[in-house]
């Protein structure tokens, strides 16, 4: 698997060559809802189904998606793990990761007295790393992980997003 | 459905009464990868699988932590459309999103010269809405909803990850 990996990744970089802008791509979702909660998105060839519990009057049949964020992060925290280790030379034989964060759900319905963001907070995020190098030479992972994980980066940085509403 | 939505948070709001943290949950995702790009993502009951392309490397199996990050974005729209149109009491048919950002995979990889963030950018989200109503009342409509939308709140605002790494 980690020969797939650098030689998938050096054919990218070949491609690429000396026009950084070449490694840009365009990534896409798409999806539609109709009376209930429930969002059946697509994206490319794959569908993620999206709800809200029935406590809240959603039918229940999917995550939600401040918890397909935290799917999104823990997820990319891993597949960045892969491909960095792959990079670095370092055997790693299993990635765990476990993600909480506080939701406030009164900011989210406008209750009254709220204060909270409507975003998630208080977000922590548990990784395990299981390998058999030195931890040092994991430690230097750790540290090229966090500059390198799009997600990570998506939290932590404030992305503008461009919004154009059509009424049909 | 409008009036189990409205049932359901009209129950959790008198469950809340004049304590507002009351209405803070703690939300959850756990999910482990072993030696490819797979990753099991576990939210509650539901599993969300996490993968990359065969393209680089990957297997191919499900959609990135990119791709899962703009479901999230589209289908919080559509479901804060639905929580907000029935709260100010307009009918709202259906809810249409259609989602885009820009990933520089050289920025990931580390290519040289690669200068773009590792966070996805140029984020384009086109949101139609069917119904009855006056126009007029579907764009009042927007305005809250850019303002209680939980997922492009997190887009938008820089949020910290308090993350701890164990070494097994």
């Amino acid at each position: 698997m980690a020969e797939t990996i650098r030689d998938a990744v050096a054919a990218v970089r070949q491609k690429v060559g000396d026009k950084p802008a070449r490694a840009i791509v365009k990534l896409r979702a798409e999806g539609r809802m109709g009376e209930g909660t429930r969002c059946d998105m697509r994206v490319g060839s794959f569908e993620v189904g999206v709800d809200e519990p029935v406590s809240v009057g959603g039918t229940g049949t999917a995550p939600n998606p401040v918890q397909l964020s935290l799917a999104a992060l823990g997820s990319c925290q891993a597949i960045t793990y892969r491909y960095w280790a792959t990079e670095l030379g370092l055997r790693l034989d299993a990635v765990t990761v476990s993600l909480e964060a506080s939701f406030d759900t009164g900011a989210f319905f406008g209750f009254p007295g709220a204060a909270g963001p409507v975003s998630p907070s208080d977000v922590h995020c548990a990784v395990t790393l299981e390998g058999p190098e030195p931890e040092e030479r994991y430690k230097e992972l750790v540290t090229v992980v966090d500059e390198h994980c799009p997600i990570l980066d998506l939290f932590t940085r404030s992305i503008p997003v461009e919004r154009n509403v059509t009424f049909a």
